[in-house]
């Protein structure tokens, strides 16, 4: 199935995609290799939640934050390549969680991400992983995604 | 000499490849690049070490365990391409550290990765090389490795 | 224009490229891809600024910490291929900002590098970027680069 009618099976709507606010590009592609731009939870231009795992949000927020980054990344994609029928394989993601003193479950958060990848793009969604926990994030962001999209 | 050799002649036997326990993959190739998920030191099912260096542990307990996460990559690497030998160059390493306050010996720690891969692979295992401190990290685990090989 | 040119009229002289201290290389390349280890912003083979943003450094010297890193990155792209000419595209920046509890700013800290790239490379420099913060980074260095760069 086209991955753009799951995404709309699933009742999923993209938002605009972010426009960076400095001189990077929301992403930049090298042969069949889509380099994306860090994107945080953004939601009608701001981020729809704030602060850190462990003492600000829970892990449900912090997985509601990630798959609403993911929407994020996944706008700026189609927007690069035209449709989302052109991704071939999710390659890797680094999923960075604003972490306070003692929390360890960031892969639980950015499982918020993953979970969705693997519901709209099935086995092309099963990507390489990394989960970290980060001092700070921009703007006082819970998560950070970067995605290497394998496109057409 | 074959990579498989020297491991053996090293007296190094790999744990069993670790099993990613949510919806992403060990690895992901595309083309001749191997894109590798996280790793910690595990051993036996649970993490050798645990905590921060500069609090909880010293720099050589953070270079056995960044030598302990290696052993899991490569078991993921050889799980994913039959065997080490088809290890054309090991491209790039990103190691994060989980560092208390004032904690800056990151190249120190991740150098128990760097010295190993070396010696396995010689000029094939000189990578570039990324060492950053983490604010927490997954599990409490002191340090994580992420992976570019590039195979044949 | 010329890149090197470029770097000339903008008055522009990069540092000699900084040597790996320990089993890793400043660089890597697979096939037109160049990975650079991670830089910080040495000047004269001492870190030129230390310490943490929101606490020992302001976002203007970050800014410029982040402009010195990025020289360092030049010098070492060109002691692999020669000359500056032979960018294509510079592909993706990761930024770590050493921050204090409560900074966020790390994308006005990262422009330092942006900023410069597209002075220097013009549309090849525009590029995927990651800004985040990290807990701690080696020698107390204020940011670390890490840079992939398309070459000829």
């Amino acid at each position: 199935m086209s991955f753009e009618k799951k995404l709309t099976l699933l009742g999923i709507e993209l938002p605009p995609p972010p426009k960076p606010v400095a001189t990077y590009v929301p992403a930049v592609r090298v042969g069949d290799l889509l380099f994306l731009s860090g994107v945080v939870p953004f939601r009608n231009g701001k981020l729809a939640l704030e602060g850190k795992l462990g003492e600000d949000l829970t892990v449900e927020q912090g997985y509601e934050a990630a798959r609403i980054a993911l929407l994020n990344a996944l706008s700026i994609a189609r927007s690069e390549i035209g449709t989302l029928d052109r991704v071939k394989r999710v390659v890797r993601l680094v999923g960075y969680v604003a972490s306070a003193e003692g929390f360890v479950q960031q892969p639980a958060v950015i499982n918020g991400a993953s979970d969705l990848l693997v519901k709209i793009f099935e086995d092309a969604g099963r990507h390489a992983r990394v989960a970290v926990g980060a001092a700070e994030l921009p703007l006082n962001s819970p998560i950070e995604l970067e995605f290497i999209l394998q496109v057409i």
